[in-house]
């Protein structure tokens, strides 16, 4: 049997059956954004890792600053998507033999940066050499109060489909990025800054978890298509998104337009937007998207509705088709 | 400036300098086994992580099982090595596109089965693909009371410093598989055991933790050499240790003898033992080795002592000569 075979999420079914032997004290394990235990009746502890491997997450034409900042944000955005605050990071690099130290001084530099921003410390990891590829785990720890998490499941028909923001940015940075085309207007410029620094939405997820009106969520990190399937299969719901909804900022629609791109397959299957996704109950709407505006000056964005029905639809020109999850799959080959 | 000018130690110092900016709560950060915070007045919680890396922690001709024992057993014994229970294991792992689902799923088994040993759940982490080699990261929580949490640091001049157990044994299995040896002797079967199995001092620990008698703890993954000199350098006091006192097992004599080796270096420098190497209060060593041989039916070793002279030495054939650090530093070329 090969990986290709059965791909990521199921090789994940297929290992995770023994993982859980002590029960006690573990609320959520394999399967949301973060797992959970309570370390007192009063507080949840989360924790979350996340790997970046050269040449798949990214390249070395990539600042290393960016990478640094990145990294952290990524971890970030999972706590923040459990409603969550961050409190320590563990950093385990792999570093092979040519990464001179001022490429990580660089990096140390961006994750600091994104640390400081998020009052989070960096209390350990482990370093060692690499024969070739550069590697990055970073674990995170959050706490929450156990009446404001927020799980992937939880969504219930008729609730709202909401974003915190526009989508396909990183994926118009990171198009940018691979085919060297120049940062030379204010939109190139500021979707390569949503690329090479993601804005990960703590604070955000925190408020909205305690609004009491979210019924699920998590961050955008794979795509939204593929994201909001994970939310559905947790849920084990099914979703209808309207395309005409789906936010797009003016800075991607003009680098599409001048490069003669669609900036629709961007915001559907793009990764790494880091936005909160989240659905919402159907009496609460209203009153969230204003305490939202006026707490963040921000609007939310509705994007479709959960359904009974398994399965995703996306509602284009009036007719319904598919919405297949585009976001990346590691393992899977076309 | 390169990596191996600085060597791995040094690249710590240089990075750690901004990791702590939020104090409350962290109890030691960068520099043990393990990061320790307090959870609750009455519990430290502890959390470790470990990178293993194709090519260089080891090579495909390691058993598959072999290997995802290994990986939880070293974070297992950081964790001992504090005194401290643990708790729930997160996985990261980038996998290379030719390694095949059966491997995984033996890799699995043995993780899974040093998980059980020690009553771990392994809760979550990340799954991706990579380029070329196999990368293995392990973050492991525990906890430990307050009042019986040990560190690297606490040495004091006049302490007698112990190991658990024989040293080299691992590194006399590393050269059976490096060299392809065959495993057709009891002595070699005995060794490659502790190369692909080996036992984290987990129990041994907390025991040792919870006494009273120890002044400072941690356990020998990089080698004797290399491991004493954490200890005291985190001690701020210096080590005299007997070359005739170093515990070699029957097996790894055996083994050096018929294949014409010295033993006494792999006892030395050899990685991997996951021994528990402490020190001791001078008043307590009688007690402590007699209720360690009562409680587990091993003898605990007397290694030599701890001195307020910083640097480490050997005594061997009457003969005072500097120890040096022979263990394994990364980026470091000789």
């Amino acid at each position: 049997v090969r990986l290709k075979e059965i791909g990521e999420f199921g090789f994940i079914r297929r290992i995770s059956g023994p993982a859980l032997i002590r029960r006690a004290g573990v609320v959520r394990g394999i399967g949301d954004d973060a797992a959970v235990f309570q370390a007192d009746p009063a507080k949840l502890l989360l924790l979350t890792t996340d790997l970046l491997v050269e040449g798949v997450h990214f390249l070395r034409d990539l600042p290393p600053d960016a990478l640094g900042y990145k990294s952290l944000a990524a971890s970030l955005s999972d706590i923040g998507a459990m409603g969550g605050r961050p409190l320590d990071a563990y950093l385990s690099l792999a570093i092979p033999p040519d990464l001179p130290v001022e490429y990580l001084d660089e990096f140390y530099r961006g994750l600091y940066a994104a640390a400081a921003e998020h009052d989070v410390n960096v209390l350990g990891g482990d370093t060692t050499s690499s024969l070739r590829d550069f590697f990055v785990n970073v674990a995170l720890t959050g706490e929450v109060a156990p009446d404001q998490v927020v799980y992937r499941h939880g969504a219930q028909p008729g609730d709202g489909i909401f974003v915190n923001g526009a989508l396909g940015d990183s994926a118009g940075g990171l198009e940018i990025l691979l085919n060297r085309w120049p940062v030379d207007t204010p939109a190139a410029a500021a979707l390569w800054e949503c690329h090479v620094r993601p804005h990960a939405g703590v604070r955000e997820g925190q408020w909205l978890a305690q609004s009491g009106a979210v019924t699920a969520m998590i961050d955008t990190s794979d795509g939204l298509s593929s994201d909001l399937g994970h939310l559905c299969e947790e849920s084990q719901v099914g979703a209808r998104v309207e395309a005409a909804a789906v936010p797009l900022s003016d800075a991607l629609k003009q680098l599409c337009a001048a490069r003669q791109r669609e900036a629709l397959p961007l915001a559907l299957h793009g990764g790494e937007d880091y936005r909160l996704l989240f659905t919402v109950r159907p009496d609460r709407t209203e009153e969230l998207a204003e305490g939202y505006r006026q707490t963040f000056g921000q609007p939310l964005y509705r994007l479709g509705e959960i359904r009974a029905e398994p399965g995703m639809e996306l509602v284009r020109d009036g007719k319904v088709e598919p919405l297949a999850r585009g976001g990346y799959e590691h393992f899977r080959s076309e």
